[in-house]
């Protein structure tokens, strides 16, 4: 009882720290966003106006072209085989840009499906890659460490977790300079880019692989298969990250219990 | 070392399963977008040729219109308070619908600052309630096994699993009501959005809160809060039963390397 009331109120206490951390997330968000947004508003609306102008425009037939027009974006491009092999990455990573959006049901219906049984599985296959590179890393670190002739050549869990993050940070700059190549976006932008995109959030403001699809393809396929490595390298390196801190926390409580059952089978 | 070479084998076998996985879902994303594409894309296509000759547009000045809508989806609405705080729950959750885009660069900076302390600290309050939610679920199932005159009153991981499956379709389907009243979708697609939500991958098809929006706060609270409280429930009833699975999975292995450190030191 004194064991869950401690546990109660440590959660208690992650909420109320999360709550906060939200509000004061909401109120920089609030604040950073708004001083340009009024300018860029009354820029556009004057652009607006002078269309309407210029081509004898009434209110109701802008919005009818407006509402088409955004509708466009949903039937830009047809899919192709490598467009929908990203697709299904992008939901199986839960990224989830929304570059391409289901409209008929059968593809709702069907993604919903294939994510229910995927997730698992894309989870599951990330916890063992990632498993599999710390046990890499550490051999890796190990004969490193060997090599300098250093007395202590083990390797703990904190060294693995810096060069796991030293390695996110290379990937993702690695990342957004091809990116920023290829689709010339600014440095910061394209890490931004992959920075979104390997937290798994894929706000899909930015997203690679959509300009001159089919000319950047055939000229460029390395590109492609570079930013399909980048997704699954770079979640791996989280994954074994996660793996790291999930073992630490999981595994320390899970060991108590053991212990704890066999003090009382002796 | 056979140890070591088992774990691999299974680590490759679980990437080849994973890749197969998701070459059959781009064959079938492929076949199922592909019907529907030229028929509204023909469609689409013969209205905005009557809107420029009905207007006397030419293509380049209809390219720019095109291109000025577009950009008017980012400016749409002013941010209030509440805006951001929808906002920074769905970074946190790894959601991320983008419905809202960051455009300055010190927006952009503080996002990524906020999500790299957010995330982690989420993920662990998330963990915490889960398990608080298992330890409430089994207390709930025992009662009623014992209040039923049953022999067997523990409850198993299994138990408990399919509890959270239950709860979360619950979860999903009243969601899916109330969605489809506020928003004016078909119950199909509210409870895709409520799906593609609680997975986290968050699409952004679908976004709730985003018609009407000040109209519908001021009177419609309730429904605000209802948002809300479908992302938090939703996911700490995901949360729980990850933490069923994770515990099984990797308490599993760090028992067992435990027992073998203790066989050892015997
Ligand atoms: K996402
Ligand atoms: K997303």
């Amino acid at each position: 009882p004194f064991q869950v009331q401690k546990k109660n109120i440590r959660t208690a206490a992650l909420i109320i720290c999360t709550f906060t951390y939200l509000i004061i997330g909401a109120c920089i968000f609030d604040a950073l966003e708004d001083a340009p947004f009024t300018d860029r508003k009354h820029r556009l609306e004057r652009k607006f106006a002078q269309f309407k102008l210029d081509h004898n425009m009434t209110n109701e037939s802008f919005r009818q072209l407006s509402d088409l027009i955004m509708n466009k974006t949903v039937v830009r491009h047809k899919w192709k085989f490598y467009d929908s092999f990203y697709f299904s990455t992008v939901v199986l990573a839960l990224i989830g840009y929304g570059h391409r959006q289901l409209i008929t049901s059968r593809a709702k219906i069907f993604c919903i499906f294939y994510a229910m049984l995927g997730i698992p599985m894309w989870l599951i296959t990330f916890q063992s890659t990632g498993e599999r590179l710390n046990s890499l890393l550490s051999c890796i670190l190990a004969r490193l460490k060997h090599s300098l002739h250093m007395k202590q050549t083990k390797i703990t869990d904190g060294e693995l977790l810096v060069t796991e993050s030293l390695l996110s940070i290379v990937i993702l700059i690695i990342g957004a300079c091809v990116f920023s190549k290829y689709e010339k976006w600014s440095f910061f932008d394209s890490f931004y880019y992959g920075f979104i995109t390997l937290t798994t959030i894929g706000f899909g403001d930015y997203v690679v692989l959509q300009n001159n699809r089919d000319k950047n393809f055939i000229e460029h396929a390395e590109y492609f298969f570079f930013c399909m490595a980048f997704i699954f390298l770079g979640l791996t390196v989280l994954a074994s990250s996660m793996n790291l801190l999930v073992i630490r926390i999981v595994a320390f409580y899970s060991q108590e219990r053991l212990l704890e059952k066999l003090r009382q089978e002796e």
